[in-house]
């Protein structure tokens, strides 16, 4: 079977964020004043072949700890859907 | 009232990714050759105080618009909850 993976690597809580504070006061500048708590990070996405789903997302997330996340300062969150 | 938003921003289907071929090519050299379709976006976590959720689409997908995605080269895809 093959999933569809979504993938949220997010700076881990309580760390700073220097990009989320550069977005935040951005967004303030151009108004958005109601704006706030920004965080930025990324968003991967891709397709995984695996016989079931706990395979698939086991799969995904070595994945992270090996390439796709910091595992210092960074989280991720995995959302999967069949493909 | 206030909201959680998740903002996902990727690169427009159809248009090169170079740093999603760059991970897919690094996973591979992994062991990890059952990952494709790599693509690599940024993902936003925001706050915003809004009366209705409606509403506070409307003011994220603003913002989307004005600084947090590139509206040529860019998609965006928005996830509300109430904080």
């Amino acid at each position: 079977m093959s999933f569809r993976v979504h993938v949220r690597v997010m700076p881990r809580e309580g760390l700073l964020d220097p990009q989320g504070q550069a977005v935040e006061h951005a967004l303030g500048a151009l108004g958005f004043a109601d704006a706030a708590e920004v965080r930025v990070g990324r968003a991967i996405e891709l397709e995984v072949a695996a016989p079931t789903r706990p395979e698939a997302e086991a799969r995904v997330r070595e994945m992270c700890d090996k390439l796709l996340a910091n595992p210092v300062t960074e989280d991720y969150l995995l959302e999967l859907e069949e493909a």
